[in-house]
């Protein structure tokens, strides 16, 4: 006999058929007979100190787990998640809030009901500009469909959307799932696919020092291993950029370097900007990416595929996917033996760190310990600001182990992401690379990994201020922190047996507390490591000289 | 000679003139040379851990400030704060939002710069919804009225506002200010004014047992010593609301009680609901407000004034304002000699604590302790939560010195606004009463207190999970938290010297704890209050009641 449903029943089914294993947020009383629900099905219920980390969890776990959800109750709750999912959306991350609200027969009245703000759709008409779709179910006979339509649209799109689901709806009765749910991707048109191909291979073939640029799309459509095989089919060199980095090996004979504009080491901007041809995947041209557009590409000289087309030079090909173009110019074009007629321009492997003793650390030995200690088994989240600058000249050879938010650029990101990673890859270990103004941000998530037992490894920099800004603007006082004793914030978000927090002055007491690390797999390790107030990153000092560049523009 | 004037300065100047004397905020690269004009002007900048918490502290401020202002930097910082200001907007807040953007001549290109999502006009269109005037300053001709225009609204309406700052705008030259910014007020329709005075005082003299109810928009628009001598001169009874509280002394003889619907107490219910002339003004009817509208209120015996109009049984009289009415209603009104013919049935004076030995803590004798404990120098943040419930049984004479979001109930947002309070008000001291979830989701704003040196007094009632939800609904595990050691974290946010965390379980160390936070005036006291886990208030008992009654319905 066929099972009944309830519109609740029917999102939990779907949610999990499409591979959200956990759902996280925070309950409030409109939506809590959904969450009895989520409780009794296989999904994980994790909760969240706050709405907004819960989003960055859900965007975290996303990236990896190709989905991710955050339940939030209304108003309060749908306005706290919005920098969240304007970060999803800025970065292409597919991500489901999901918002229990008010009675929908309540709507009739004027009742001021509490989180209510403005009108009864202010929400919906917010979520909308910020998601691929966007439904509010108010009609148990068609939440079914809607439901299908907007998740379908998650993950076609890979961009987040919004379900607004109100309190005397969520136990209607509804149709059941009749089968499971169809995800068409966008298809290309096959004239226009089949000529540009040729066209670029052409190109390719000629060109005297043709460059691929592989590009954050690659990442967010999962492209990484179909992009290894035209790098390797052609053997034609490859560039990534800080957005992308790690979506290609970079101990791959074929690396040649993060492409960053005027912020790149020379030799990567010299094979990048001097190519007759090259070859951009995916790539966004944003300005943190770009050097602060200090950039001197040649659109004639330029192969550009994303987004939905191909651009060769002045021209150029609508609806050709991604996917599709790769694939067939992977079938098409000729290795061009670069490897036999280049010298290995890749990145050496890395050098041990030995400490040298009784030295105050410094931001440059503080990352090349962090470089070395990092290994396969290890995601990296980089937050924006130093790390962000610095993590270029990390080797990272998977596509999975490495997350930024390079383009939307949300500082406290790092912090509640992890908790999302680790969840959607429990074999791995998250390491946070953040600085003290962006932790203070979401700190308090740091206890939500210790109740999950997320064996992360943080490394905070504590420079006392907002480093970056200290660096690019003149340093006003705002720039200042409350000075905060980091390092024992593991044990008062109650995790003393399973967390253990350091404060680290010197090369060596940092070395040990890697070194602890490693030997505590399956525990969370906080090293506070305390740095001079303007002490950087090279990447920092480099994007200081583009800076004032920029600005003398 | 004329001073010349940049559009930053034209802002601050302004600013500076109509009160905002505090500036809260996160300084990032898009408002910093905005920041940079601020540091030299007599306005103190107050930065904040996120730009949630910086609204809040900006709500708190405003409400005892008569304005409160904030600044964010685009995108990320934006979109942070829009809960904040839509939780002024729900609750009648003036609160100026600064948002700092990227350069104006930017926008005709498709540069994608950091923190931009969707197009330039997104913020914008948002913040639109939940504020009472908005402007991006595009063109520094016109920008010295549009900030003119939209602190006005902002001062007229008490609500929030939005200005948007592109940073190549900032430092254009503008026209100096020619004159104070006036601000007029909405004005009345005279005839309809005398009209409804006229028919309300009538209906006032011959009614048998009229009584007044004393609403939220008398604390909005400051109206408390009007409203005072209204009821004075009458002599009739009056009753708050608990969105309303102490907006009338509540020590006065002719205070009734707290009205809340079914959730009042009894007395307090039948002298309202039975009155044969109920004058209502600026009362809103919430769902929390009224016993989750469980009111049964005869519209034909009310005289309900707010919101620009008189509304008196089935007819109103349009454009009339609440502060006309009750001026020209005063100077009508004959007194009812109440006082000789009633029994005072206003609160007793508060009952002294005296702990009972080695006795553990409950919430009802936490409660009883707290009300003993408050004085005229404190001002109560009550968080949405039991906090809230436990709170028409205090007594507050002060409409300033107490401060709750009865409506928009967003919790976390007493912590932050305790900030505001104590910057508006130096010469008292904050008591935030709220739950562990409460102050979970805001907790690291506790080290900005401390930072600025305010000597607040928290009572954290610690009670393992989200008590509200656990009465009211099903005891689900998301209700769970990871249990803090609350008391280290004034140590952990650095406030060894000047702030200190207690621990109590039993009356004793409550009261011990208490004595302690009154002879040191000068320090933050935080007292984490460990609660049995479903233990409450009589309110939020009563609450319960109500639901279930609600529910069966």
């Amino acid at each position: 006999m066929q099972k009944s449903f309830t519109v609740s029943g029917y999102l939990v089914h779907r949610l999990q058929e499409i591979g959200v294993n956990h759902l996280f947020g925070v309950p409030g009383d409109y939506n809590l007979d959904f969450l009895d629900d989520v409780m009794i099905s296989p999904i994980r219920w994790v909760g969240n100190c706050n709405e907004l980390n819960a989003g960055y969890a859900a965007d975290g776990y996303a990236r990896l787990n190709g989905i991710g959800a955050a339940v939030v109750t209304y108003g309060v709750g749908g306005m706290s998640i919005l920098n969240a999912v304007a970060g999803a959306y800025a970065e292409h991350v597919p991500m489901i809030v999901i918002n229990g609200a008010p009675a929908a027969r309540r709507r009739e009245s004027e009742a001021m009901v509490h989180h209510l703000v403005a009108h009864y759709y202010l929400q919906l008409e917010i979520f909308k500009k910020i998601t691929a779709d966007a439904a509010m179910l108010t009609d148990p006979f068609t939440a079914p469909n809607e439901i299908d339509r907007v998740l379908r649209s998650c993950l076609t799109s890979k961009l987040p959307v919004y379900i607004e689901l109100p309190c005397d709806i969520v136990r209607a009765s509804c149709k059941a799932p009749v089968k499971a749910l169809t995800v068409t991707s966008a298809v290309s048109n096959l004239d226009s696919l089949a000529e540009a191909v040729k066209e670029a291979a052409g190109l390719l073939q000629t060109a005297a020092n043709p460059i691929i640029l592989a590009g954050i799309e690659l990442l967010r459509f999962k492209l990484g291993s179909e992009t290894l095989r035209l790098v390797e089919s052609s053997e034609i060199p490859f560039a990534t950029m800080l957005g992308s980095k790690s979506v290609l090996p970079e101990l791959h004979p074929q690396f040649t370097g993060i492409y960053q504009g005027g912020w790149s080491k020379k030799h990567v901007q010299a094979q990048v900007e001097e190519s007759d041809c090259l070859l951009s995947l995916g790539a966004w041209m944003t300005d943190l990416d770009t050097g602060l557009f200090s950039i001197n590409l040649d659109k004639r000289h330029m192969i550009e595929v994303g987004q939905g087309k191909v651009r060769i030079g002045g021209h150029f090909y609508p609806q050709v996917e991604l996917s599709d173009f790769i694939r067939e110019l992977t079938s098409q074009v000729q290795p061009r033996s670069y490897l036999t007629s280049h010298p290995a321009l890749s990145y050496q492997p890395k050098q041990p760190f030995i400490p040298r003793p009784a030295c105050e650390l410094t931001a440059t030995r503080l990352y090349d310990c962090l470089n070395y200690y990092l290994d396969d088994q290890m995601v990296l989240l980089s937050e924006p600001g130093d790390a962000f600058c610095a993590t270029p000249e990390f080797h990272i050879e998977e596509a999975e182990n490495f997350i930024v938010q390079s383009y939307y650029c949300s500082i406290g990101f790092c912090t509640p992401a992890a908790l999302g990673v680790s969840l959607a890859r429990p074999g791995k270990r998250p390491v946070i690379l953040t600085g003290d103004g962006a932790f203070q941000m979401t700190a308090q998530e740091l206890s939500t990994l210790i109740r999950e037992r997320c064996p992360a490894i943080f490394v905070l920099v504590n420079n006392d201020g907002y480093l970056i800004e200290r660096k690019l603007h003149q340093d006003g006082a705002y720039n200042n922190l409350q000075m905060w004793r980091y390092a024992s914030l593991p044990e008062a978000f109650g995790g003393s047996s399973f967390a253990t927090g350091i404060h680290v002055t010197t090369e060596e007491e940092l070395n040990d507390a890697f070194k602890l690390a490693l030997s505590e797999p399956g525990r969370l390790i906080f090293i506070e490591a305390f740095l001079p107030k303007r002490d950087c990153s090279r990447g920092l000092e480099r994007l200081g000289e583009s800076f004032r560049k920029s600005q003398q523009k």
